[in-house]
Order: structure tokens, then C-alpha cells, then sequence
């Protein structure tokens, strides 16, 4: 693993894999893509550029060629010329290509690939990499998907409807108070209190959530089940009564969709509950058709669970009956929830990275290309994420899942820099990491790591990643990140390239120590409850995104990363972002070419989170930000990139 | 790509996969390994360390046990303590089993993993990792295969009998003389130019062979052909009558075996000539059995090439018929050979990386394990190597193929190490790199390149990885490197893990600019064209290898690399090696417990090259390296590792 050059990360050339470096994003074998590379002049001497490629595991080299430059009227010198283009050919020759560019430069080599500039030989890895798309398999992602921003919602806890009023508490259920009784994070009762939220109640809040700049509802498990998470479903054929049933669904789909808003469901590919009629019919019966759908021993007596926990039975992918019934049939769970009445735009899938994987066998690609292929016979725009929380991208290449609820790329890295005073020692914060601390880094380590976990995803699926600050199964952001820190989030989360996912209640600061503690009623009617009110900082930023082409389609270019501030510009050929966040005050001088070739005078600011962050340029280029504001972040509309 | 603490690799807590550290290398699907790891006391206050595996796609957590102390008589405490010992238990659970280690110290998470000791979240491919060994489909690799010095042997330019005047010259070649033609390393002629080196020339040369320190001679290729390397074969039923035919091989072979050499040829699994019979008989007929072993088009016209090299049509794996002949049938390729008469101990497989891919096609994989298979039928203990130039760890996980001839983990870095001041701007000295130029790099910078390569392989691969200067497919190292840096590569080649594969020639500092140009005719008879005679180095440091139970199987703990200098420590229960190589003048300063907690006065010199650098510990605890004579290096002898 070696260094790359990131002091200098505003003097790397740049190529992401964005519009205006790949012009292709969803090419099909054998197709020729143009990609791009932009050199700045302040880099130093280049000998030469060379696009390497590793076409059927062997590298091929391509020289690039320089392109007349477009901010001197088609001139290639000029004192004037900060950024040289240069050009190549990429042969789709695999169905995932590969590639990174070879710059020699002050008389040495030098690599770029996805994770960022070295002057040593690296990995592959690291490569970037474009995804052909097999028409007969899986289309491209359509674009709704990548421009979504997302709002999570846990049915028990978001609304409650005063049809709820009517449900009798079920038997395994420990009936709660919306506004008084305390959230339990561990033990045997946390996922028996039950504060019957329902989907009735979710619908009347759509006004809310759209005024947080949500495009997309993701509802977590809406099936009966044991648990007040319901992850242990009982079954997939009907909405849980408790929840409203299946009217109550297909009436918030419809207000939702009349309103522009999209709606996905979760669905577990992992494991059903034991509860469920498929595990109870195998479990009864060795020769039951289901029985086949799990992993029984050779006397059926035991059977492999998720993590061990008896009451998730782990699908077996290999069963045929298993793949008909929750993919291939007319009316599959993968399916039916996708067409009329119901009408889901898509699906989150719970536990991505174990279904299919158990010791020796390894299914896990062939289930995702299933449920993919399903999915567009039904509803070809759909949208299908997938949970894999830890380093995802091996399985997320572009040809299955579209993007992945991970936490490696953005959410944890993200905790760690703005990461407060308050010690974590001992407890769980994220999915039992040991010993479960958010050590505080600075602002390289926080691009290094970024760009580490980043840089396997090609493009498509990189800004189809979930952005999240906390999610159900994390602690909440607000009490542990430093003063003001979410709302520094709340800006890096709406502006990277990524769907921002904002899980309800982060609107209103709640606070919990882990995932189960933070599944807290909303607060509609206890303003005591809300810690900090932010739904205007949400509702700013996703105005703002959903206007603006860079922060949409745009690449992005970092020009600064270092102790309390962090800079990048999302770049497009209409318009350009510079984002600035810190989370302190400070002074930082770039030069301003580095930023944009426009003056700042036409740079507009938008957004700004408390105002004190400052920018000036004077006479000599030099740009001059400087913050003093404590924790704070700003946006500014740029014109976009010329291109040769 | 986060830096890892490289500053400090000698304070670095401490595991390798090696015996030390994992308990049984070779496990079944389902055990339990114990894995150990040794922290260093000066590394500062340890507050926990966990094993982080990774079963079925999701991380799990082991707290690691603290070990009674062995260096204070079971103690954990004491001033003299300067390692602790943890320990815990890997279980096999996926096929492939990943893990790596959080270590807690100095108030912030760790993580070692096998590309170094990083203080942020790193990514999954460059845990360690234990390969499970199937028995159904593969043995564990023979410890004789690591422990292996391999001499590689190109007929035509190795040596020539007094057999071989009775040859004529074949249509295609252009007779030259052993002496005085000049190789050509570039255009037409290159491949024709025909010296009439045979097998029966090699055997007169089993001496020289395994003076050397070489344990296995590895032909390369030695069916009939159309060129003097003989990639292009156009028969694999028989060695080409030019080398000899059958006959010589077989009494090569005998020969070899009757003084404990063993003797590999060299299969090409992607291709074949497009003389040989298979290729002629579906190209003459669309239906004949063997169309479908190639790649033609529907018109039956074009095919599917090597790098589009028309002589070299590719092989379609997707081919029954292919698989039969080439490695199932009874007499198929892969299989008549290893048996009596012929009896070879293994194969090295040329263009093992692109073997079975092509476009959305690959079989590389299953083809691996399909020859290995049949290998173990024939010979259980055979070695299977197979190239793969540039990354090639995705493909060695130790279930196919056991070693990697690959460059980027040894060659390249050591190359870039000790590059000359010789500028190869232009040149191309290896495999097409544009712009073929070899950057003096650092030690600092090696290690991390080395580090950041061989972090893909399970340790049970990287032993068997080869170590070359250079093959028949580069530029010779003699010239290019710095004055004496040869000699230096030599004793890391001979040292560091991995199989040294010695290329005919580099003992006698042949030089030559590319692959093809450094494929002499050996200097038997001239004196004059022996540039260095380094045969010495080569047999002491052959000698001492295969006498050290720590090169052959120890681990590898890095104790300083920067600058000028590498120092390492091979560790074994029986054994240390401290390894010292330099490029210049050095003085260096460590902690000498951190070397060996043994004093200094017990340390035995051995293999020193030119006996300039020299030891030297006070009583404050300090080891004093200093290399007074350029480049140089030096191996001592030291006590084998205590261990709880």
C-alpha cells in the first residue's frame, strides 16, 4: 500500500470517471469509450500520458494525445493555460474495463487511478473502471437513482396514525409510549417495545419529508413479523395489518408518486424469520417443498442462521422453489411489490453481502444478476440497493446491485473527522467494532481513507452509494460529532457524489448511543424532544441540489484536505460547486485557477450553513478562504468547465 | 490508499502467515487455526487487540488472548520483556479465509493487515489469508516447492552438444554462431536467429547447474516450433528433434533426478503455434473436432490471437474437446509429461494470467483448478507455477496455482531500488511499460511497493512466488543496475521469501536491453564475454539457503528500510536471519532487541558480499549498523525465536 502524493491533492491531475472525463458511462463490450484527463500546468513538466488499460488481465498502454486547449481559444501554450487535456481510446474489452493513466512528469512516473496520484507502481485495484452494460441481463442505471436524495423510515417509530388507535398490541409486543416511554438500546426487550407507527401515519407526512428535498421513501420492513424492526419476516405476501395492510401501502405509494416522490421497500435475500410459512413448513417436514430453501443438517434437526441468531434462518440460494418464489414467479416477493397496486420504485436489500454466501459456496453474484434481471422485466427503471457495511465494492461493479448502503466510504470516515469530545470507549457505535471509539483524524486522513474505500466503485455505482450520516443500525450523529458538527454533515452528505440518506430524526438532532437506542418516536408533537432543529439546513441544501446539474451529474476534484477543512469542487460543463467545510476556524490559501478559471467575482454563494466562512482573491491568484465561524460550511456556484 | 507507519516498520506489531504466527498453513474447510501476533513493548500502551475475520462477506471480531511472556520465564511482566505475545483462533469458514489484526495502542485503533500497520480503516484486500485446502480437488502445496532455487534454462542459447552439428538448420531460422553472431533483440529476425542449443548440451551442464545453489532446472519450451523460443508450438506430443527428441529429455531428466535436481518445463494454456496440428486441422475445417478449441469467427476466416500476433491463435476453453486433450485424456499435455519416461516435476504455465479469458468470458479460474487436478492424479507433489506478469494476486489464492512468476513484488521494486545511472529513457526493458524508464526509488519506497504487492497472496503463494533479476522476458539486470547492485539482488533474491528463479547467464553478468537481446548463448568457451563472474555469490548464498531453516521456511519481520538500506529478519523456532543489503555508505542506529533478543556477540556473519558493513551493540541497547564498502550486503546468524 503505498503513499500517494496527497499534500498536493489541488495539483493532481484529474479524471473520476464523471461526464466530462468518460463519455460513455453505460457502454457495451466492445464499444470504444473517449476518456479524458486534466493536467494542471503548476504539476510540472510532462514527458508524456499514457492510458493503461488490463484487457483480459494483461495491461495494454495507449499514448494519449494532448488536446488544443480550451481556455486559450484553441491555443496548447499560453501563459494563460492552467489545466492541459489530454485524450485516449478505452476498448470495452472486459465486462468490468479497467484502467488507470500513466503520467511522467518532472522526470519520473507517476500513476492516477481511482484512489489518487503516485510516483510508485501500484495495485490494480485501484484501477478506475467502466461497466459495460449487458442489454440482455441488466440495464443501465437509470438516472432518477443517482440524483435521488433518501429518506429513511422506520415504520414503529415514524408516525402513528389514529387508525394505530385500533390495533390490539400483539403477543410478542410490549406496547409503548410514543412521547414517554425511554428507547431501549439492549437486551430482550428492545425489539418487543412497540409504538405503532403505521404507514397511515407516514402518509400524512409527506409534506415533511419532501421539505427536506427526500425524492425517495425507504421504508424498512413493512412484512409481519416478531420484532418491531421486522427484519424477521413471517411472511412477504401482505403488509403487516398492524401497519395499515396492504390498502395502506398502496395509498402511500399513490400519494407519494402523485406528489413526485418515490417509494422502496426492504427486503431481506439473507434469511426469513422463523416465523415465517417457509421455514415453518421446511422445519416440520424434511421432504416439504420448502426444505430444500434452507440449510438443514442431515437429521433436520439444526439449521444455519444469520450470526447464529436462531429466529433467522439463512435462505439457501441453491434451492430452485427459493429462487421461483422470491424472484422468478408472476408473483414473486421480488416481483409483485413492484407492480400495481403496490407500485415500489425499487428495493433496498437487507444483508447484500451475505445472501447467497455460505462457507464453500459463494452464490452471492448470481442471486444479485437474478433479482437485477427480475426486477427489469418488471419495472425497468427501478432502483435496487444493497446493504454491505463493510468494504463493499468487490460486489458492487455495476453489473448487479446499483449502489451500496455501505459505511466505509463516507459515514465513517465522516465520524472520525468531525468525531466531538465525548469518548465511546466501551460502547457499540457501529456494528461492534472493537473497542467501538471514533478516533478523531484530520482532513487528509479523512480524503486517504475516503478515497481508499471509494476507489473501488466504478463511477456509476460510486455515486449510487449511500451518504449517510447514521443510519437504524448506527448511533445517531447528533451527540457525538462535535458542536455543530452534524450540520457540517449535513453539507458534505448533500454534496458528495452519493445519495444522501437521511434517516428520520437527524432532522430534529436525536441522539442515541447505538442503532436500536436511536430508533426514537419522532418528536411531532413533544417539541421537548427535538434536540436541534436542522429541517432548514436539510431543506436548503436539497433545494439547492435539486437545482443544480454539478451536485447532480457532476465529477468531482478535491483542492483541499488537511486538519480542520476540507474543499472539493463538483464540476460539470454548465456549471461547477465549490464546497468548503470546516470544522474550525481557519485560514487557507490556494491558487484560484486550481479553484476555477473564472474570477471570484462571479462565483455566487449559496448555502452557506453560519456565514463565516470568507472567500477573496487578490491580484497575484492567490485565493484566500478563511473561516470564523468554529464548525461551518459553504457553497458557491461556479460557471462550468470549458472543455477542448 | 492510506499510508501505513512505514518510519517505524521496526516497531510494527508483528504477524506473516509464516509458522510463527499461523498454526497450520494448509487447514480444511471448517478448522479452527490458531493465529498468534507479537507486539512490540516500545510500540507503547496496548488496550486491546481483537482478530477481525471476514466469514461470508461480514466482519467478525475475536478478542486476542495476552500470552505468558517466554523471554522472563512465563512471566508477562518485567523491564527485559520486548515483545507480548496474543493469540487467537481463525475460523476457516469460506474457502479463501481473510482476516487481519486491531490493535489499540497510544489511545487509537490500529490496523495490521499484511501490507503494514495503518492508524485508519483499510480495505479487505490486503488482509492476510489462509487458503483451506480442498481434498477433493487440490493437495496443499509440497514444502519442496518453496524451499526451491529454480535456474531457468532457454535451450537454444544455454548450451550445445556435439549432437547438435548433425542437425541442419530448419527452413524457418537463421543459423548463427555460439560465439560471435550477435543476439538481435528486435525486428524479423529475432525469433530466427537459431544457435542449436539442445538437451543434450543442458545435462553436460547439471554441474555448473547445481553449483549455483539451484534445486529445480526450468525449461523453457521444448516442443517443435517455428522459432528459437518455442512459444509458438506447433506439437506438444514430442520434444522438438532439434533439442534432441524424446530421448534427450528423458536422459535429462534421469540425470537431474539421479543428483536430487528436479526439472520443469514450460506450457503455454493460451495459445499455441499456428503450425501446430490442432490449430491447422480447425482451421482447414470448421467441423473438425478441434474448430472449437480456437476462437474463429462465424466465417470460419479470422481468429482470436495472443495480442493479436496471428502465429499464436488463442485456445477456447469453453471446449471439451480442448480440455480433454490438453489435460484430462490419459496421454493428454499436461499429463504425459509428468509420467515416466519424461517424468517432469511440474509446470510452469506461460500467459497464465489471460488463460481461458476472453471478452466476457472467464475461465481462468476453472481452467487453474482443472490442470491442477489432473496434475495431483499424475503427480501428487508436483509445482505448478504459472505467470502473470503485472498484479497477479487475484488469481493466487493458493487453490489453483501455487506461485506466481510475476515481476511487481520483487523485480520491479529491487530494479527501481538499485537502478543504475544508466537511462533507459526509450528503452524498453520490460513487457512494453512506456516509457520504459527505471526511477531510482528509495527503501522507504521498496518496501512499500513490495509491500503493497505481495499483500494480495496468502503466505502459503507468496513463499512460492519467484524472486527473479530478471528472465528471458527482460532486460538483463547486469549494466543496467548500479555498480554492484547485481551482487545485492542476488542476496535479497536468495533471501527474502519466495523461490530464487535464476535466469542462465545473470552468473555471469550477461547484460542485454530487452527480453529477447539478453537471450545469449552462454559464455562456456569465451572468457571474454563473461562480464562479472558472480558463480561464487551464487553458490554461497545457495549453499546457505537450502542449510537455513529460516530461509527456507521462516517468516519475514522487517527491522529498516530507507534510503540506502534494507534490513530484515527471516525468523524461524530454530533460527533468525538478519539480512542487511545496501546500495551505498551507510550508518544506522536500532534498538538491537528489536533485531533479535539475542546479544549481539552471539550472532554468527555469514555470506557477506564484499564484508563491508559491520555490527555493533553497546550496553545501552543499541545495534550500530554501518556499510562502509557501496554497495553491499551481509547475513548473520542468529538464535531461533522464543515463543510462549
Amino acid at each position: 500500500m503505498v503513499e500517494h502524493l496527497i499534500e498536493d491533492v489541488a495539483r493532481w491531475p484529474h479524471h473520476d470517471g464523471s461526464a466530462l472525463t468518460v463519455s460513455d458511462p453505460f457502454p457495451r463490450l466492445g464499444d470504444v469509450v473517449g476518456v479524458r484527463l486534466r493536467v494542471p500546468r503548476s504539476l510540472g513538466t510532462v514527458q508524456g500520458v499514457w492510458l493503461r488499460s488490463v484487457r483480459d488481465a494483461e495491461p495494454h498502454y495507449d499514448a494519449a494525445a494532448l488536446l488544443p486547449c480550451p481556455e486559450s481559444g484553441g491555443r496548447q501554450g499560453g501563459a494563460d493555460v492552467v489545466w492541459d487535456w489530454y485524450a485516449a481510446e478505452l476498448r470495452i474489452v472486459n465486462p468490468v474495463q479497467s484502467y488507470r493513466w500513466l503520467v511522467r512528469v518532472g522526470g519520473r512516473n507517476h500513476w492516477l487511478n481511482a484512489a489518487g496520484f503516485f510516483a510508485l507502481d501500484v495495485r490494480d485495484d485501484h484501477d478506475f473502471r467502466v461497466t459495460s452494460v449487458d442489454p440482455e441481463r441488466s440495464t443501465a442505471t437509470p438516472d432518477w437513482v443517482h440524483r435521488s436524495v433518501m429518506y429513511q423510515v422506520f415504520p414503529d417509530r415514524f408516525a402513528r396514525s389514529a387508525q394505530a388507535d385500533q390495533h390490539s398490541t400483539p403477543e410478542w409486543a410490549i406496547a409503548c409510549d410514543w412521547n414517554t416511554t425511554e428507547v431501549i438500546g439492549q437486551g430482550p426487550e428492545t425489539p418487543r417495545q412497540f409504538f405503532g407507527g403505521d404507514l397511515p401515519g407516514a402518509l400524512e407526512k409527506l409534506d415533511h419529508i419532501q421539505s427536506l428535498g427526500a425524492t425517495v421513501v425507504y421504508l424498512t420492513p413493512m412484512f409481519p413479523a416478531r420484532s418491531n424492526h421486522r427484519y424477521d419476516a413471517s411472511d412477504f405476501s401482505g403488509v403487516d395489518p398492524l401497519l395499515g395492510g396492504d390498502e395502506a401501502l398502496t395509498e402511500l405509494v399513490q400519494a407519494a408518486h402523485a406528489r413526485g416522490l418515490r417509494v422502496i421497500g426492504d427486503l431481506t435475500a439473507n434469511h426469513s424469520g422463523d416465523a415465517h410459512e417457509w421455514f415453518r413448513a421446511a422445519r416440520a417436514d424434511p421432504d416439504a417443498p420448502e426444505a430444500d430453501y434452507y440449510y438443514f443438517d442431515d437429521a433436520h434437526e439444526t439449521y444455519v442462521a444469520w450470526l447464529g441468531v436462531d429466529s433467522l434462518p439463512k435462505f439457501n440460494w441453491k434451492s430452485e422453489g427459493l429462487r421461483s418464489r422470491f424472484v422468478l414467479d408472476e408473483d414473486s416477493m421480488v416481483a409483485r411489490w413492484l407492480r400495481p397496486p403496490f407500485d415500489l420504485d425499487g428495493w433496498r436489500i437487507d444483508v447484500g453481502n451475505m445472501t447467497g454466501r455460505q462457507g464453500a459456496e459463494d452464490l452471492n453474484h448470481e442471486v444479485a444478476a437474478l433479482i437485477r434481471a427480475r426486477m427489469r422485466e418488471i419495472k425497468p427503471d427501478a432502483m435496487l440497493l444493497a446493504e454491505s457495511t463493510s468494504d463493499a465494492a468487490a460486489d458492487f461493479q455495476g453489473d448487479t446491485w446499483q449502489g451500496a448502503m455501505t459505511y466505509t466510504n463516507f459515514t465513517r470516515p465522516l465520524w472520525h473527522w468531525l468525531s466531538g469530545d465525548t469518548a465511546l470507549e466501551g460502547e457499540e457505535w457501529f456494528f461492534g467494532v472493537p473497542p467501538g471509539v471514533v478516533d478523531r483524524i484530520d482532513g487528509r486522513e479523512f480524503l486517504a481513507t475516503h478515497l481508499d474505500f471509494v476507489s473501488g466503485y466504478p463511477w456509476t455505482v460510486r455515486r449510487c452509494n449511500m451518504n449517510a450520516l447514521d443510519t437504524h443500525d448506527t448511533a445517531r450523529a447528533a451527540g457525538r460529532m462535535q458542536p455543530g458538527g452534524q450540520a457540517v454533515g449535513v453539507v458534505l452528505q448533500y454534496t458528495m457524489p452519493g445519495i444522501p440518506m437521511v434517516f428520520m430524526g437527524d432532522e430534529f438532532g436525536l441522539t442515541g448511543w447505538n442503532g436500536e437506542a436511536s430508533r426514537t418516536p419522532m418528536p411531532w408533537d413533544d417539541p421537548a424532544r427535538v434536540s436541534e432543529d436542522l429541517r432548514g439546513i436539510y431543506g436548503r441544501l436539497g433545494a439547492l441540489r435539486q437545482s443544480s446539474p454539478a451536485l447532480l451529474d457532476g465529477g468531482i476534484r478535491w483542492v483541499h484536505a488537511a486538519g480542520d477543512v476540507l474543499a472539493f469542487v463538483r464540476e460539470h460543463a454548465e456549471q461547477s460547486v465549490l464546497v468548503v467545510a470546516a470544522r474550525d476556524d481557519f485560514e487557507l490559501a490556494l491558487p484560484r485557477s486550481l479553484v476555477s478559471a473564472t474570477p471570484v467575482e462571479r462565483w455566487r454563494r449559496e448555502a452557506q450553513l453560519n456565514g463565516g466562512i470568507s472567500l477573496a482573491s487578490g491580484d497575484d491568484g492567490v485565493l484566500t478562504l478563511r473561516g470564523a465561524a468554529g464548525a461551518d460550511a459553504g457553497v458557491w456556484i461556479l460557471p462550468g468547465v470549458p472543455q477542448p
